[in-house]
């Protein structure tokens, strides 16, 4: 059976650096993670990256940002290669999103529904001479679909081994669920915020990327009002399929949600921990518990290294819901995304359909991304 | 012997509209244009379009307008498929570009040359089920190259038929030549402003898109002081490859050079129209002349449409060199670019490659282009 080996490349909502993974994928869509490598972004190429977000930039300087996340994303699958010593078939690369608006507004009957990742593909093909698929998000969307979100594709080959109902939880910037049962249709959505706000809350009180260990959290004691208030964003009462960013709750959002509050920073920061948690709880008697029992939630992201919010999951879920790891499946948590954009490019070099529409709403099965043949 | 159907898709720098060549493309590249359309964007959607040329832009814009081009290209092979009863195999698109910027700088040692054109290709796939190539200039710049021009690469098989030289003269916003002789190697670069000034001059004074029949130029004198402030410009002594566009002839630019101008409207007009002419036999005299005769010069684009043109350049260049036009080859003029990027898509779709070195300086050939396989 003809094996292919395949790099995915991912760089997630925290936009520090970029994940490499090696995947030896064979047809049956069997993924063999063989290794990983991780490559920072340099300060100066942070700083850069951050601009990116203001609310109006420059066209030059979008297009240099375009092809410098290139060069990096390049870098990345070169370093790797040269960890395993082996050179890729193919590379599936998803870029940095900057902007990603699932939308309904129309502009003379067309559909504004839109994202875009960059980073540039062409580059990464150029540097590595290895065929590169990229752009993976605006197929989907041209189908009506939310472009978001296109894990569960790889998730359903991962877990969906036995009888057992499983939710995937990924604890990034954003909180997202792929919900894996024989009861029901995949389904998947964004959840809400999980780390987007309690590391810009621990950027701006305490200077430091993110809650190592949950530790302030756990020192700290939830605020009721400022966690209500939080609460009510309509985000929460949605139907999924739905998906959320930076867009909605970015710097700004945390700016405007603290402005009238007086209160301790390690409050805040437990506040917004718990503020995570009782979203996803919130989520799961909205929208899963409706359709399907789960026997177990893996969980997944950064935010699985926080053993607060591990400890806050278990308070809302045990004993009927167990809390496992993306380890207990023997699928790297670190690399699972760039495990993912592997497998996602796999399937759209051999033309196989890649979006799980019960997932992303789109109206039909598709092939995504864009393939730079090397 | 394969013969495919491949629409070819274009929207040049006037950003009026879209065009759209239905062309059958055999193994040896030979190309039999079928029939072609035009598209053009409505006065919102020029409007919007234009608002995209401003110093800084939301993101959300940006990525609405990269859909709603889509979905105007997509609209556009539409009706070329209505009107041809023929569903193409292949679809080439090039989108409008959004900013092109050939450089030496870098970042960090990573090159900062680049180029983005929108108009997204997965909305042109989905809405027309057919395989779609586009962005076909960032692998070129990836490769050192200045991403343009890419239509020499069409130019060496519509007309390099016998042993005469012949510069193929594109007066499009940007005049564009595309050497072909036996005497030297293919290559090419813009030559400067062709009807970008003139049309924005037409716009500012006159509230019309561009001189019909060069009828205001006819009707003006030359203002020989700004003509010689107009021929200063440095990008005039640079040498081959160079391309220019936009960011350096744009409205800004004519606003600038007008500011200390007191002269009458048409006086105005015919200084840009003889600074069009005087500019291109400038660079024939700098960077041709000294390596090949030319037989004849095939003129191409709008600005062969504008009679004025066409005697200042009888002027300069008879008797040594005729002034041809595509049509005198059957080619047609009006569709030739959307024809040329047929063919482009062909080649990528087969892997062959389709930058020509010589004509952008890139490093090596390249197959330039993604594609989205429906």
């Amino acid at each position: 059976m003809e094996k292919l080996f395949v790099t995915g490349l991912m760089s997630g909502t925290s936009l520090d650096g970029i994940d490499a993974a090696l995947v030896e994928i064979d047809e049956n869509l069997s993924c063999k993670f063989i290794d990983g490598v991780s490559l920072d972004y340099s300060k100066k190429m942070q700083d850069k990256i951050k601009k990116l977000f203001e609310d109006k930039i420059s066209t030059k300087f979008l297009c240099e940002m375009n092809v410098l996340i290139g060069e990096y994303f390049a870098k990345c699958a070169l370093k790797l290669e040269e960890k395993t010593g082996k050179k890729p078939d193919l590379i599936g690369s998803h870029g940095v999103t900057l902007w990603h608006n699932p939308t309904k507004e129309t502009f003379e009957n067309m559909p504004l529904n839109s994202t875009m990742q960059i980073g540039e593909g062409a580059v990464i093909a150029e540097r590595t001479g290895v065929t590169t698929v990229c752009d993976f998000r605006p197929d989907d969307m041209a189908c009506g679909g939310q472009g978001a979100p296109l894990v569960p594709f790889a998730d359903k080959i991962f877990f969906n081994k036995d009888d057992k109902s499983r939710v995937i939880l990924n604890l990034g910037g954003i909180a997202n669920v792929t919900v894996l049962s024989k009861n029901c249709e995949i389904f998947a959505f964004d959840t809400g915020p999980a780390n987007m706000l309690i590391d810009n809350a621990m950027r701006k009180f305490y200077n430091k990327p993110f809650d190592k260990n949950g530790e302030i959290a756990k020192s700290g004691t939830v605020n009721q009002d400022l966690l209500n208030k939080l609460m009510s964003n309509e985000y929460f009462n949605l139907t999924p399929p739905k998906s959320t960013g930076r867009e909605m709750f970015g710097e700004k959002y945390l700016e405007n949600i603290l402005s009238d509050i007086n209160e301790k920073n390690e409050n805040i920061i437990a506040t917004l921990t718990m503020f995570t948690v009782k979203t996803i709880k919130d989520a799961f008697d909205k929208f899963i518990f409706q359709k399907t029992n789960v026997d177990e939630i893996v969980l997944g992201g950064g935010g699985a290294y926080n053993p607060e919010i591990i400890r806050l999951l278990e308070n809302e879920f045990l004993p009927e819901t167990l809390i496992r790891t993306h380890e207990d499946f023997g699928i790297s948590n670190k690399f699972k995304e760039a495990i993912a954009f592997a497998l996602l490019a796999y399937c759209t070099y051999k033309g196989i359909p890649n979006n799980v529409k019960s997932a992303t709403g789109a109206t039909k099965d598709t092939v995504l991304g864009k393939i730079i043949v090397k």
